[in-house]
């Protein structure tokens, strides 16, 4: 990622040319979908719509995108709204009542709304997709949606087994943020072939595993989240993981222990820093994939931004 | 209907030629996808596949087939997913143990493991349709799916509100129900704008409307459900909302007073038998679409038996 290293890489994210325009016909879009859940549905799909996301998938539809033709709205929509749906659906079982400091679906609208509304979200991806008449994205879509239940299912099947290695660890953040990464970035090359699409993997496990390490390490005003979320719920985690391999002490917090002071043992173990050279490896290897891309360097410059974020 | 009063309509309808053979083959495929969710949500996916369903849906897909071509076996497969998919995760919100008589999704599998189980039969009945490659078809089913989150949206605003109209009510029907009716006769026939999707949108809330008039008479033993259940949670229904005109009991038990001794004053009141007809009224206007329709007499027949079943 040598050539971006002489500027900031989040201005060289943010100054590709087109890059505002396509960001705000997806906001107006997705505007527009509100009117059709119906009352209360659109205003809790109004609420998630506003809750300010960061618009990251549809910035890989952008930037994958070819320069001679216009990013696709309609993927970059789709892909936000599967990503939303999830996210509501998140909230509802984990009854997490704050995202990013506002309360969530379920907690300002009730628990049906909130599975309504996840739904609803789910259908309007498919049929704005559809609405572009490629059966080929939608299947494509449909398999990212797959992938993110089956993170959701191995997540179960881990919860409170510190001996879970961090690979199999790295393939559940593959389903759980890869898949719907590099689909993003697939529809946006406007070919679901592409190797773009590795690209995306290989950075939405980038992005989990950083997403993780700051849950060990967030304030609640930064993230909106308290901290230590994970290891209280025996989530494992690429750090968590590497902290109970040398730590008896987290070993036993993340079996379902005490978690007192365990924080603290996770940062003195250094699990924190090896994580983040794990992220490095895979912005590494998602870079590799870029090869004549017009738009390479704002996609190294993302890579970079995804794994050095700190909030 | 005259025309199948002559013979018993249900063994009219099973004997349609290729009907065994197209809900085999809808079986099989349903099967087939179980291997995609991953561990865990597999063995959920197949309890609820396996779980007794009437395949009432795919049934439509077949009837509403032209003769001279095979029938649909990804539409069929598609529309009982999502119905699956909205079965599972009504009964995760209403926190319903049963499903037919046996442990519903959540309460077999938990609460997490119920909610990803139902987005993934949600997204396996978009992948599936997607791999026929006709994007008309796919809107068509996503804005079925919406219609569904609708119909959530309005029954939520309608809770313990007796003073709802019957219309309104049906209007819920329609989108609960009619919807994807509507869509798998759409389906069936191969073209999206098939006047057989008003038989099926007609049909389907005949099917609503005796559904809710069993849930105000049905043995635990028949339906699986103890009767009075919408009752109880002040959900309105057709029955229910003709009942409250008559009876200040049970118009009280419907704002969410006591309900002892009100389902026998439904009885009383006459709102059963007025429902019922309500539901004829709808089946009569659903065959009225079917005009030189190759299966026109199994399609009345299925209208005969979905209005007079009493399970």
């Amino acid at each position: 990622m040598s050539a971006v290293r002489s500027c900031d890489p989040l201005e060289l994210v943010r100054s590709s040319p087109g890059l505002t325009d396509y960001l705000e016909a997806v906001e107006l879009r997705l505007d527009s979908l509100l009117g059709r859940g119906g009352g209360v549905i659109d205003k809790a799909a109004s609420q998630t719509l506003h809750a300010g996301g960061k618009r990251l998938r549809p910035l890989l539809v952008f930037l994958s995108s070819p320069i001679d033709r216009p990013a696709p709205v309609a993927a970059g929509v789709a892909v936000e709204l599967v990503h939303l749906a999830s996210l509501v659906h998140d909230d509802l079982i984990d009854g997490a009542a704050l995202r990013r400091g506002a309360p969530s679906t379920w907690s300002a609208f009730g628990k049906r709304i909130a599975m309504a509304s996840g739904d609803c979200l789910f259908a309007l991806a498919f049929s704005e997709l559809a609405r572009e008449g490629d059966p080929g994205t939608l299947e494509a879509l449909a398999e990212a949606a797959l992938a993110l239940t089956q993170g959701e299912a191995l997540q179960r099947e881990q919860l409170f087994d510190p001996s879970i290695s961090v690979d199999a660890q790295l393939e559940r953040c593959a389903r759980k943020t890869g898949a719907l990464f590099s689909v993003a970035c697939r529809l946006g090359a406007g070919d679901v072939s592409s190797p773009l699409g590795d690209y995306g993997l290989a950075l939405g496990i980038a992005f989990q595993v950083v997403d993780d390490i700051l849950d060990c390490v967030a304030e609640a005003g930064e993230t909106g989240k308290t901290p230590g979320a994970d290891l209280r719920e025996g989530i494992t985690t690429v750090p968590l993981l590497l902290a109970a391999e040398r730590d008896e002490l987290v070993r036993a917090a993340l079996a379902g222990g005490s978690c007192a002071g365990a924080l603290e043992r996770v940062a003195a173990s250094g699990a924190l820093a090896r994580s983040r050279e794990i992220a490095r490896g895979y912005a590494r290897e998602a870079c590799k994939h870029l090869a004549g891309h017009c738009r390479a360097h704002a996609l190294e410059a993302l890579a970079q931004v995804v794994v050095e974020r700190t909030r």
